[in-house]
């Protein structure tokens, strides 16, 4: 299938915060799972449309904001079946007596069902592709390519559960062969829940399959001071020693880390997936973005799971992250919108590995494109300078459609494989009988 | 008119946290602007119907929420002109280059559209009524009586502009005794811009109208440093002793208060209003609200103007509201939803001086109730406990239906007098010719 969205107002995100030409009237043609133009040249179009023949959708975009799709770099999106099980308790109690115990339960059919309904909500709010951690991966891998979200799935282990996750990972990996849009890393859970001995597993098996690796880092206060006091060193010194840097990593939430920790995190390329409401909602605290990235460490945007959030919704994510930090640091300027956008999308690329291919609207890169409605009141006055609208009051509501790999998923804001109606009724229904069981 | 809305999951907003009735399925009855029935009782139900005659607009609710509107309690709504006009500015180059001088050149007709804009926003998202501060209230008075909307008009004053702000008051209140739903107030803008002098005349003029006063107090750090270094005191301390407090009061902001403060606020029943986006958009820093309740202060939310936060939407500011403070106080327990619904509703109703009569669903008080879907894919798996979803996941695109004094101004989602297209575009053309000016 070709497409071809004309006349938008097109966000490439390729471009620096004091560029002129940050955005541009343009139209954008898609052959097959590539962007192959961006272009307001009314010959290269015609030649475009005259290329695809009759094989060819075109989407009017005149007066939308054409994007790159967003890139969620840290969920546990089955979790979504869970949205609104327990709020408002201890950490130590939610998770002991009410999401671990209900957790105990799972199938691998009801992650199913859970990942069904995240990724619905992710692809109707714009976001095109994560990065997941969860047991029963492989039925998350299963739930997104049905839908057709790109993903990067990590089976998690933590000590007791090695068995269990070599299981789980070779079966996410022989479905995610089956697929261009799903791919894998490892996740060892945290460092406070696997010991060295299961560390040292775990950085084998990503050395043994050139795997990324996907974890836990700093989230809450006491984390780190209680390691030190077991290791007499903290989790990202010990972790680095360890090896486990070496392959490509993305360490989640990294809430409290020392300076030094900073500075091993820039040096080793790790990417930090900041998931700054699930870090409120948990009471973990505001991570310092600024100045993680004034160390030079690539920071991406995670919801995290919709237990601890409670929706998958990346613009807000996105908004609290330039918000949090101006309140935080008292610096009007801290992380501004161009900045936000860019973690949201080309930070969220370099999380999973995909620099140039996602995250970007360009000629080559793959065809993960949103398509952004400006007619809602939120919007108005409209203003040349769209980047403060995205940014401060888009909603996910306002996505009108969503490209994955050059395939349509949502357009008017409606799923087209399925019904919100069917799954939402679905998860319903699921949590219900589980509950029971 | 009367309405009768059947089989909604009915909250009220009248309980206690531990109550088991914090919400129930039951119709809401309206006669004229009061609320005359709640109740599932099928008798009571159908004698309502029988007393109505031909004159009622049945309204189904199977499956929604409906609940009191919201009650912003700080904007400057009329500021909707300039949303994104600036952004990501330090905060004296935002005011002194951007935004004073194009204030400078706004007419009450230009208010007037702001005004329109911002309320159009509001009564679309769920809120019902509204406390202001501007310039050309009266202009802010018309647009609010031709929506329907409630509110609460007040004009400004600083030094060197008494004189203008007696014009606007005069003017204000002959509009506002023209209707029931608008009342007003007046506001000193902040210590830092009224010298004791000015002050003084607007406490004689609230006195004299026995009317509330509505002012900007400890929104940034350097403000109560640099007052005491002044007067020797903190402001509020100091207005306290000038009888500011001893009318009705509404604090905005109240970032940086000491433990002193916070005591006589409570004393004296002046009511907080919340602001915690824009607090962080100009980096303002994080009211200690948890602090502020502890004290007996009476915490209300407020959007501020969208100049500076830049959307009007209650449900984000609640949200945050939660989840700000957990993540200040690293208690998860902070604020819990139903805390910040209340601040929402009851609270706000409080701030207005309207206790009882709005912010509430009971039989006698004001019929200012929204009607909220739970069919979008954020609110599954539908839960039992729907305090949770409103809070914590709820967009100001599930409102459905708003009715403000009895009149429905919202009906599936859409405005009943105009339309958003009608007003986005007028607000874009006039901003236009503004900066042409």
């Amino acid at each position: 299938m070709n497409i071809l969205i004309e006349n938008g107002i097109v966000l490439p995100m390729t471009e620096s915060e004091n560029s002129a030409r940050k955005y541009f009237i343009a139209s954008v043609g898609i052959k097959g799972n590539k962007i192959i133009l961006v272009s307001s040249n009314k010959d290269e179009i015609s030649s475009f449309k005259e290329s695809c023949g009759e094989d060819l959708e075109i989407i009017d975009a005149k007066g939308k904001i054409v994007m790159p799709g967003f890139i969620n770099t840290h969920t546990h999106v089955a979790m979504s079946i869970l949205r609104g099980y327990s709020d408002d308790v201890e950490l130590m109690e939610w998770l002991t007596k009410h999401i671990w115990p209900i957790e105990g339960k799972l199938t691998p059919d009801d992650v199913y069902v859970g990942a069904e309904l995240g990724i619905a909500e992710m692809l109707l709010g714009g976001t095109t592709s994560f990065l997941d951690m969860y047991h029963f991966e492989h039925a998350v891998a299963k739930a997104a390519i049905n839908s057709g979200i790109r993903a990067v799935l990590s089976p998690f282990f933590l000590d007791g559960r090695i068995e269990l996750f070599e299981d789980d990972l070779a079966r996410t990996i022989d479905i995610c062969k089956t697929n261009s849009r799903t791919d894998y890393m490892i996740a060892p859970h945290a460092p406070y829940t696997c010991s060295d001995d299961t560390m040292e597993k775990g950085i084998e098996i990503a050395k043994r399959y050139n795997s990324g690796i996907h974890f836990h880092l700093a989230e809450t206060r006491n984390e780190t001071p209680e390691y030190i006091s077991r290791k007499g060193e903290s989790p990202t010194v010990h972790l680095c020693k360890m090896g486990l840097f070496d392959q490509h990593t993305v360490a989640a939430h990294g809430v409290h880390l020392t300076e030094e920790e900073m500075d091993i995190l820039a040096e080793k390329h790790v990417t930090i997936a900041h998931n700054p409401r699930s870090n409120m909602k948990l009471a973990s605290g505001f991570a310092e973005v600024s100045k993680l990235m004034s160390h030079g460490i690539n920071v991406s945007i995670g919801t995290d799971g919709a237990a601890s959030n409670n929706n998958l919704d990346m613009w807000e994510d996105m908004r609290l992250t330039s918000l949090l930090q101006k309140g935080l640091t008292l610096d009007p300027l801290a992380v501004p919108a161009y900045t936000a956008l860019k973690m949201a999308t080309v930070g969220g690329a370099k999380a999973l590995g995909m620099e140039g291919k996602i995250g970007i609207i360009k000629e080559g890169a793959l065809a993960d494109i949103i398509i952004v409605n400006q007619n809602n009141i939120h919007h108005f006055p409209l203003q040349k300078n769209i980047i403060s609208s995205l940014v401060y009051s888009c909603k996910s509501t306002d996505v009108n459609t969503t490209i994955v790999d050059g395939e349509i998923l949502v357009q008017d804001g409606k799923l087209l494989k399925t019904e919100t109606k069917e799954i939402g009724a679905k998860a319903t229904e699921r949590l219900l009988e589980i509950c029971n069981r």
